[in-house]
């Protein structure tokens, strides 16, 4: 099978390189009937372009999306979106020089093992600028879902050893990491800044939130909601590690204190905690889906490093370029992404849970 | 797309319900000439196995593998393997008092919503019963890798608050627990008993390891080989994380921490550390693939728990039956056959990346 | 993707060999909540079982169905249904002789070629025998499809040069070629038995219809009604030719002759004439679904003919055993389950075509 | 699961409307290293064009194709390769006149069934123009199968009552009709000028041939590779019926005249006869592979027909615009395209046989 589609019912599949002309995305499966214009997606690749602020790469990519299919008359008709994204700050100079070399932490030495040749240019396919077609993706995902009442949204809740403590939703788009605590906020860009200075690079961690999610979504036992989530956030580059409501905390927890107890709250059935994060055997139970993804140190980094080169004889190397030293707040809207993508896919597919 | 299987080349589909009269798998893909008998299966699934030890849960089920396709003559044909396992020592009984009532922490909610109708007996399908199927999976993908140099095993490293500090890999089926760590294992016994004593339970966490593993398989940008992992790790009952490598602890690195550096030892390349858990850009990079999943604690337990019933009335639950207090021990086999089925799967997907 | 498995969202996998212990379908996504037991499915098994007539072969197989999972309380619960048909009457001494020479005709030559291996007796994997999982596979689509008012049915429009001419369904299941035509039907018998004598085999041509199909089934533009109906008939054993509506007549029409005109029959929309075969640009139109297959004659005959052996020395080989000299009667009810289960997976695939 | 993907392990994703801004493929999992630049493609496409002769449609789209990702100085990298070629001369003025009535034949009524929404100029999606795309895909998987010794190809058997009885393969390109019979060649083109003469139109067959294939490829029993091909040819615009080798003609035979006799010839093992078509047991047997499709006259015709309007009111339609009058010489390449693919997709899933 090949491997650039995600999906079954509502299934992306995206294409191109950070230096070709350019990237994009085909959106197959999406339902007829719901409202799409170039501003509602526009709006989200805004929030991952480059460029936003003082902690990110400086490349300048005006990232304009263009739907050439799938919607007519300002609704979607059933067809699939081809939703294009041309490459216009595409600077391969500083490429040049290292495209012989394999940089530390990068797909360069895998790809080279996997294909035998290799768009060295930006990073070829495995650079970050293909999630811009994942936010393009999510964002007609997300469209569907706001006709479901289902509404995604991430923030940054840690960056580095500074944690988030408290959580206020209005300052998220507030300030230039995405957290929900403006005082570690400001601490965190502080870190970033420090490590930048440094020519060096720090990670982080992303918690998706998903509301208003109806209790059946997922199709066990092998795709569960968890574990599609769990596939579609991994995929994301540099993620390393994905969790589900009390995720690894869960390990120091007993049974009586972990399970989530059942009440009526409002008329309706409701989970007095959300340890599960939403999720019971695979499937939604009605409460918020929640995850956090845990977001490696950018590999691209001004220090020398230890490493090889095509031919296999050592040496070293300074990966010069316009890199993000932090990519989690850039991350943030790629991650909601995933989750639009996911819940949209499942929603179609439960429709056949019951004759 | 219905959800019951796992793969594409090499595809697993599990069928069966706790207390119906089998559980069964269907290894469909599996390439023709593996010597694959009874016996190799038979002997993983005894370390999945109920009633094993004084921790485990005293259900008596002996798990007998049948073989009934797909093999001949003592060698896999290519035609799908049919594995599967009568359900002996199914007792309702104790299941028939809890059948209207949802048990927290359980899929019992789940189910109801999603399908209206549940087969409460056992579980049903959603029960860990299902996971005997998987590891009779993972034994087919096991003999395919054994062919390919390939070797693939998991140990537990945490049972509640008590970590291993030690690897000694000659421990690991010595004691109850998996653990490399003898004197961790000790302790780790002593606290699952303690917590069945008071009637609770605890989580922990598991790493599994793929051994040998070549440079170049995962299908980027989704069907990455830590996508896949991840998704097939997160499909196991009870887990509630998954890393990859370095994992949440990345987040605290710098770049220049994290990376790993490239020099060749035995006149190979080699990575100095393994941060990345043998995993670059998504692809294997022919380290060590080092996973990790975290496993809630068991969800049935005695102490009285607030629910609903099917109703939707408020009401308190005890959950009898034979459960283990934790389910990390066997569930070790479990994480086993995913990376498993995994690591088959992009072996032969692998096998159209070149020209 | 391994190739034993049939739709997507509504999913058989069949596995089994024609002389192993049992053959069996695992039937994926099927819809929780409809009536079904063993009986339904016995039913059809019984019209495809062979031994039922003059004209079929003598092997007798009771072709017992047993449901292993999914059904709970005589109904579906969304799980997989699993259904086990034990092999009884298999007698492998016949084909000892031919193990090591190539049945023209048949797949003896190529499973050698593409496995390296092959299990003989009785064809093995390649055997007829498979279709029975077929049927049994389509009886769940049957009872799925019921409840949305939908009806399938089959019968034998040729045999070797003899064509039916009228259409009484009532006399379908009254004769042993399950012919609409009864005068043609014992000129049909007749002419099987004719070539039975002989050592021969003939052909013949079945019609495969859907009544009470909604418009709308059907996901272009690959995965058109037609399309996937080309394909599930054409996986036929024997199967060498599919048509939709007129088929291959179309040819001579003109566009003028051809188009069916529409008018407003019973207060809705209505087709004059169904040329279409009730499909219109890959989706149904509300009007019949119409499709025909032609199948060659039993490549199992008893005249000598000229093959190589596994060597691939040049010999001969006269083929005994128990065969059908025509398979089309007992392919009447395998043509119907490809439809059946067809339609029950573009069922539910359509939910997801509106918002 | 979305319907606009063709193909598993090499998979194709067609997008675009015939007046939309552009019409697109995705090739996802093509092998790396494979030669590939725009001229290739061009060459395929050229063959589609509208505009080439006296009898086809004087629509003037040139038809240009541009690669935006995946192909690397010169070579395929492994990543999707996207092909776009834009819509030019796309006049929707015709269609408003109509664009509330069904055209008989067409998709019209289905899409609107379907999906509630129907663009509904130039057919939109449900256009042949969807069929370019196919080429350009098909034009890539063909340049891989030539590095396997693999070659298609396609030509007319048939225009109305009109059939080739020669096969001189050299004149195939130098006939509109791309008939491999001169003589015939010019009655067809005759007939063609004379219903369009008429304001009506006619259908055809034609022959595609796969050269070169080795024993192997084929996924029984679902996936077989005659399955396949059916399912490909059937959902190209118009096709009523695809045979295999012998297709319906098998059921006037019997199996002593029908089975394909084997002996060595040239040292290799060889059939005496194709009535096989190429493929045994659903796994190509190393001769020609040989199927046909049946195509219907096009719909669109100037004469007068009954049919509704979208509020399914009583109506006649004339259908103007610029249509073929008979589409089968430009389905030619769209035929070949189809068998590309699906033996390109093969291919790679045949090396996933044995260990």
């Amino acid at each position: 099978m090949a491997g650039n589609s995600l999906g079954t019912q509502f299934r992306i599949t995206t294409w191109g390189e950070s230096h070709g002309p350019a990237v994009g995305v085909v959106i197959d499966g999406c339902p007829a009937g719901i409202e799409l214009d170039e501003k509602k997606i526009q709006k989200r690749l805004d929030k991952r372009r480059v460029g936003q602020s003082a902690i990110t790469s400086q490349r300048q990519e005006p990232d304009e999306a263009r739907i050439l299919s799938g919607v007519f008359e300002g609704k979607t008709t059933g067809a699939p979106i081809q939703i294009e994204i041309e490459n216009k700050d595409a600077d391969s100079s500083s490429y040049d020089k290292i495209k012989n070399v394999f940089r530390p932490g990068h797909a360069d030495f895998t790809y080279i093992k996997k294909y035998g040749i290799r768009d060295h240019r930006g990073g070829g396919r495995s650079s970050a600028r293909e999630t811009a077609c994942r936010v393009a993706g999510g964002a007609v995902a997300r469209e569907f879902l706001k006709t479901q009442g289902i509404y995604v949204f991430a923030h940054t809740v840690q960056v580095s050893h500074i944690k988030a403590t408290k959580f206020d939703a209005s300052v998220i788009e507030k300030n230039d990491v995405r957290c929900a605590d403006e005082v570690a906020a400001k601490k965190m860009v502080e870190r970033i800044l420090e490590v930048r200075k440094d020519g060096d690079s720090v990670g982080g961690i992303i918690e998706v939130r998903g509301i208003g999610v109806p209790a059946g979504l997922g199709e066990p036992v092998f795709d569960k909601i968890n574990a599609d989530l769990a596939k579609a956030l991994m995929s994301i580059n540099a993620v390393k590690g994905v969790e589900i409501g009390s995720g690894f905390s869960a390990v120091e927890l007993t049974g009586s204190e972990h399970n989530d107890p059942m009440r009526i709250r409002g008329a309706k059935p409701a989970f007095l905690t959300n340890h599960s994060g939403g999720i019971d055997g695979g499937i939604s139970n009605g409460n918020k889906i929640v995850a956090r993804i845990a977001l490696k140190p950018t590999p691209s980094i001004l220090k020398e490093q230890q490493t090889l080169d095509i031919n296999e004889k050592e040496t070293t190397i300074t990966v010069e370029g316009r890199h993000d030293p932090c990519v989690v707040p850039r991350a943030v809207p790629v991650a909601e992404a995933m989750m639009l993508v996911t819940l949209a896919d499942h929603l179609l597919r439960n429709r056949s849970a019951k004759v």
